[in-house]
C-alpha cells in the first residue's frame, strides 16, 4: 500500500497526521471539514427552499435527489467537533459545543431525525407534506444555530 | 414557508441566489461546496489510511464508516463544476475540467465506481481484499488529481 501514501494522499497525511492516530488530526483539519460538511448542507437546502417556496419549478425527482443528500450530510459534520476543535481556523462554534455537549448533541440529534422524514415526504411527491418536512428541518437547523454558532 | 425564510436561510438565500433560479448560483458557493465535499472525502480516507498502512489499528465497524461515507460523498462534488464555476474563490480545477468535460466525467465515474467496492471489501473485514479495494480508490482520485487539479 505504499502507493497510495506516495500520491497526493501522502502530502495529505503528513500534513494532517500530527502523530499516526487520526485522534491527533489538527484542529484546523476538522474545523475546514466540519464547515465543508455544512455548506453542503447549505448547497442541498437551498433548491429545496426554492422549490418548497415557489422560486423555482418542483421537480420531484431533484427534491428528493437533495432531500436524500442532505440525509446523508446530516450525520456526518459530528465528528469534526472533537476535543481541541474549538479554535485554530475561524469558526463560528460557540463554547457551548463544548461545554453543553449534551444540549449539542441533542441539537444534532434533532436534525438528523429530521431529514428522514423530508425524504420520505419527497417520495411522496406532495407538497403539503414536503412543507411540513421542510419547515420542520430548516427549524432543527435554526434551533442549533440560535444555541451553538456565533452570529 | 415564510418561517424557514425568514430564519438563518433567509441570509443564505439573498447571498447565494443572484436570481430565484439555482441555476444562477454564484460561482463562490460552487466553488466552495465542491471543495468541502473534497475535504469532506479526505477527512473520511484518512484513517482508512492510517489502517491500511497499519499505523492505526484496524476497526471494522469504523473502516466501514469511513468507507460508506467516502461512498456518499462521492456522488456529490461534481454539481459544483457547472458552467461559470472556473473562477470566482481560489481554486484548484483546472481549465480542463470544462474543456474536456467528457474526460472530466469519465474520471469522475470512475472514482464513484471504485468506492461501493471499498464498501463491500469493508463489510468482509478481509484486510487484502480492503488493501486491494482501497489502492483502487486512491489510484482513482489521484488519476483524477493528475488531469485536473493544479498542484
Amino acid at each position: 500500500m505504499q502507493k497510495a501514501v506516495k500520491l497526493g494522499l501522502g502530502v495529505a497525511l503528513a500534513t494532517v497526521f500530527a502523530t499516526a492516530a487520526f485522534a491527533q488530526v489538527k484542529p484546523d483539519t476538522a474545523i475546514q471539514y466540519r464547515q465543508g460538511i455544512f455548506k453542503a448542507q447549505l448547497w442541498n437546502v437551498l433548491p429545496m427552499a426554492a422549490m418548497v417556496q415557489g422560486k423555482a419549478p418542483y421537480d420531484q425527482a431533484a427534491f428528493l435527489l437533495r432531500a436524500q443528500r442532505l440525509d446523508q450530510l446530516s450525520k456526518m459534520a459530528w465528528d469534526g467537533f472533537g476535543p481541541g476543535t474549538n479554535a485554530g481556523a475561524p469558526t463560528k462554534a460557540r463554547p457551548e459545543v463544548w461545554s453543553n455537549g449534551a444540549g449539542f448533541k441533542q441539537a444534532a440529534d434533532a436534525f438528523q431525525a429530521e431529514t428522514p422524514k423530508l425524504v420520505a415526504a419527497a417520495q411522496t411527491g406532495n407538497m403539503d407534506q414536503i412543507k411540513s418536512a421542510f419547515g420542520a428541518v430548516t427549524k432543527s437547523c435554526d434551533n442549533c444555530h440560535d444555541n451553538f454558532r456565533s452570529k
